[in-house]
């Protein structure tokens, strides 16, 4: 079953160490199927160099194996959680790539400093409230997804496909898996340069609102005039 | 049409992930032929590892797309700006590498703090100042260029063959493609030396004017003794 | 004698390089067989890309050679210091990798600031305190060994499975040298997020505990449910 | 002529970009035969991946080409200087490698932190004196010599086997061309981790002397006992 959503996430997981987005099994991708409403996820903890389509492990939207020898990711309820409160997200990607984690550390939302950001990201990439101690303790990875949907009461996650989940890491999406993983190494890449930007410049502001509007506005929406006609 | 140049522009642009200065598709590099006024571009939103002679898009100094099936770089308008305001410049490069886009966003001018510096920038290499709501709402990629240029009316743009576009990225040139290319792996470099270097030392003062020009004249003008006779 | 365990042995120091822990030969592993008290450890002084099974060099637990052509690593004394006083342990690494040596060298305990530091060590990675005198001039080997198992009278080598040398480099073990091996790569990873955790902010304050316990004991313990089922 | 000293000096050149020490082609590396009072060093701005054998220049120690048919090194002046003035050194490297380089832009001697910079340099490695201005002016390259030569006046160039030449970057030396190699990758190393160790601890001191003295002389002097016999 879901064949070519098994082929996208797996090649979305893959491409994690290549991109140098992960250290040992430190992320997951998932892609949904919303007309079925399942979703393929990795498997949890199997290594990226030995991990194969068989690996692959189909989901329902409330975390049930339908299919699959293994299982899915620990941070299974985070995804469907996502699924099932933002309803135009076809992939999400979990890491714990470096410069986005610490921004996650540091309890700080990434400012939106410059075009490469607003080329994806519709103003700051929020970090979520810590959790409490009943969330922590209670179903802790579907807690994490509330925590990060409550985030968004205030904003548009189409807008905004990132979050940094306080101590803990990012999650990333998009319409699909790749879209996902494309907008995990842009929030790191971002990351990086946002590190770099406040030690050169410790009094930065963000970016004018024009600029950030200009280059979210000329990707995105119904006026885009990037990249080739599909 | 324009052979050499379209193999020069395509292989320029190939040797940008090789230096490791792009993420995805952020850059593009361009050559121009003076005698023709064409000019050779990377088409818009093309992966690295997919591009090819063909997609190369020829445009004029106008940016009408003169040969080439695909779109051209959505940057295309501020390379012909620059290429009709710097008359001895033959190829230009622009990416979001890391540490030179964290200048920009930080809205500094790069410092000479070195040789390393001063063997290819004679100064600093400036920021821009931050485009008026007039010129973002406007005809934005054009008016990245006119910034520049405006940039340039106090300095040598042969001397500094680069910039940094406040809250964007760097833009660099040169004689050729090629030498653009050059330039903007050093630019970068240079950048990420400069991150270091305010860092060990906050009080660090920019290096003496003898030293910057003994370095840039060992190398440029007339006589230049670095290298090999041609 | 003991093939599987030299064997072990050798893929646990190749790794070091693969990973990108060690720049020449700073860098040892070592593994234990407990029923008879033997260790395996990397020769002193060879190179990565030199290094083969037979070099491997069997000590006995108060570091004399029982086989091998080639002096032990300089650090031996160190690990079976170690082996005696943390019987749980099978495997040591000793590197000079560039973050966790830093924050070694900066005198500084590691924080547990996020959950990628929790899921392997349960709070801070402590560093030592300086050695005495007495110590570098007597048996310094030996003396190191001993100044961490003095750091560890208050805390689990078991849950924290690794320490920082104070002005010197960390060390990390596990149930196993690959386990080992694999302490020290995070350490590194969880070291290098530390470092731009506290420049993005300066006031940072550690995790919450909650957190910290949720996350080591999901993968640690005998609640754990995160991989697979053995 | 020399074609051990050749080959050797090749291979020391080669491995510059090898171990990332070098962007294009700054960094050159040399070798002296003593008893010919002749110098192997590289041509000057030749690319790593063309050098070759026959490019090697042999220059006296006036720096007066002997054979080969390329100009030798920009800095073979400077290369000459540290020969006559250093008897027991074979061999020297420059390179702009970022992080030692940044230390020389920040005018910064690097400070004995951790016994990873004690195993190679016997404390700081000094940053030279700002140049004069005539001395910049006049015979440049060989006046970079002379202040390196003047900043060894007060200390050993055998246990300091390197420095940092203000606002410009580093030269290593050793016995050979392949210990100078070496020693040029450890300062980078140790630029590196100083760099990282006082941004965690603006506060951090230097490492006692006693722990120095250890790792110094366990692996110089006639008491070593690091590595294997030879």
């Amino acid at each position: 079953m879901l064949e070519d959503l098994k082929q996208e996430v797996l090649e979305a997981n893959l491409a994690l160490p290549k991109h140098g987005m992960v250290t040992f099994t430190w992320g997951n991708v998932s892609g949904i199927d919303r007309e079925s409403g399942l979703v393929v996820i990795k498997p949890s903890g199997v290594e990226y160099d030995v991990l194969s389509y068989e690996d692959m492990v189909v989901v329902d939207l409330s975390g049930n194996v339908v299919e699959g020898r293994l299982n899915p990711s620990s941070d299974t309820a985070t995804h469907v959680v996502l699924y099932r409160a933002f309803p135009n997200i076809g992939g999400i990607v979990h890491t714990h790539s470096p410069f986005a984690t610490s921004w996650s550390q540091a309890g700080k939302g990434l400012p939106a400093f410059g075009t490469t950001h607003a080329d994806y990201f519709y103003g700051e990439v929020p970090c979520t409230r810590p959790m409490t101690t009943e969330e922590i303790e209670g179903a802790y990875e579907a807690e994490t997804g509330h925590v990060i949907v409550e985030t968004f009461e205030t904003r548009s996650y189409e807008h905004v496909p990132g979050v940094l989940v306080y101590a803990h890491a990012p999650f990333a999406w998009g319409k699909s898996a790749s879209e996902a993983l494309h907008n995990a190494v842009v929030l790191e890449e971002t990351a990086k340069m946002a590190t770099h930007t406040i030690a050169i410049n410790p009094q930065v502001s963000t970016m004018q609102q024009e600029l950030l509007d200009k280059h979210f506005l000329r990707k995105h929406g119904k006026d885009a005039y990037y990249g080739q006609k599909r």
